[in-house]
């Protein structure tokens, strides 16, 4: 199978999430402006959700376009990272329609959580394909964006229940991250990580 | 990324946008022609909706097929359009279940102007991006449908809460603008902006 | 634009209508199979729709492939059989819930003409624009199955208020005249109206 | 009509079935973990629906890959596999909200069961059209997996009203078949079948 079917695949599955999640956006019933304020926070995880898939999408064509051939186990870990994606819709719903309680953005984190972890194996099964030379090893490089997002992660989850706000804070710093393309942060950060 | 990818992933979205919008027309109870009545406000404003989508996927490809290398504002500038047009099928629904009502008529108008500038601030981008020769900059010329639109849209928001029907009108007559393609009013229109 | 992008866009629509009609098939809230029971007009207004989708489809690239130039026309007219064919779900889940009620029925049929509507002014269009030599022209000949197709549905829209049954034959027998390949039906139907 | 057009328009829909499933995983009204624990089952059977999916699409890329020209039956062939590959959302829904009882279990086989007959029909019509020396027959082998699946199936079905756990097991177990490319049980079983 070439990368072409697979690419394509996966940005029409990436395309109907994105999508999909704005349903959970339900048509209130009232008439006036009032009717609306109670979406805010639907609305809000929305926007959020929304520029996660965005920055998935991003980082999934960059990684792809370094890989040449696809083996069974690249498939199959690509699939596994759509899996998780495809759970933001409900993921993103549950959170924004109990205004950010605790558990359901506990389980957002872990949502979160697990789609990054997908993302991190299907990046390894690549490298692995590619041998010593690997492209996408010299393009990632020391990947400190990849690998303080999971902790982060795994710190939002429990404070979820103590603070759901510090949780949202920091799902939406690891958003930025990926967003702002600031090299002062990076070479900072990496100057850390690496 | 070439910009096949970003074609074929804005083409799957704008897709699944233009279709979904038909769900917000629910199946109703009944099974007389009097049950579909009162269907006709949401049937009316999926209509417009339908050609607003419509429009924006035919001047979305034209931008695009002069873009030659794709930046990562560029990118994102795309992302923040299809942001706004996935909130057509909520925006759509609420204005016909409520029967053009002043507030849902005036957050339709919200949505299409922040469709619009986000239209137009991909547009720039990419003159940005193809330098001095710009091929995009040519092609709009005075772009004066670009630039009245908002103005209409603008003006069409505060009136919805004294006269929605004549802010319905000025959306309709925005969408006649870009669809019908007489040469006539072009130029004339174009004569005064310009 | 060439015809490439029409091609995907329509092919995402009508991927996206045609599956989108299995959402009328609502999960059961009872266990049992008698709980299905009350799905099967659902499930056969939704196998009639899926073969009639199939069918445009598989006829709308026949005719895209003679196809060499794309003009503002054809783009709207493709948009305006787009437009209709989204209107399946809806009026195959009204007709389904409702036991293929008369009401329902005439609206399907009314669907289904406004269809073959947009279909047959689409053809016309490309043809226009192929010139004196048209390649489409010559492979539909007499289209009888595009002439007589209309006429159907026009005589069994009416005919829905004295007897649904009737009217529901006659949406069979059109979807089987378009599926089977049958020579001899062809040439003496073809025999009656060239 | 060339295979691309088929197999861009069956990952279409493909995609957008597997995206839909998920929408059966309905948003719970409370917030607490607990409220989560009765979508556990739906949960499971969307994770299993998903697996199958993936496979399909997977088989089905592989096939088609080998496939040269695509004729009006290996059209229908394909529209008739992806009409039964669009129920599982349905089958998945009804079987996981009620927690894998009976009949929601035998009716998940059944869609399985016409699905795996429907991928069969399509094999045999592209062996068939690739002539005696066809690419297909040769890679498909004894088609063991092909051929057991099926029996499985039919197996599990009746057997779902008297344990709906072997039926469920069955089917876990059909999946991995497919799912896990352990070359000795694939020897083994290839030995006791061919």
């Amino acid at each position: 199978m070439g990368k072409n079917r697979l690419e394509a695949f996966s940005d029409g599955v990436i395309a109907i999430i994105i999508t999909i999640m704005v349903l959970e956006l339900k048509v209130p019933h009232g008439e006036t402006l009032n009717d609306l304020a109670s979406l805010i926070p639907v609305f809000l995880s929305y926007v959020l959700s929304f520029v996660y898939v965005g920055i998935y999408w991003n980082n999934h064509h960059h990684m792809l376009h370094t890989c040449k051939k696809v083996t069974g186990a690249i498939l199959w870990a690509n699939l596994h990272l759509l899996f998780w994606l495809s759970l933001f819709p409900f993921a993103t719903g549950w959170m924004g329609e109990n205004h950010f309680a605790s558990a359901p953005s506990a389980i957002y984190g872990i949502v979160l959580l697990m789609a990054a972890i997908a993302y991190f194996t299907l990046q390894q099964l690549i490298i692995a394909s590619q041998g010593p030379d690997s492209l996408l090893k010299k393009a990632i490089g020391g990947d400190w964006k990849g690998k303080i997002s999971p902790v982060l992660y795994l710190t939002a989850i429990p404070i979820a229940f103590w603070s759901q706000w510090i949780s949202q804070g920091l799902y939406v710093f690891v958003a930025l991250i990926w967003l702002v393309p600031d090299r002062r942060i990076e070479n900072i950060l990496a100057g850390k990580k690496e």
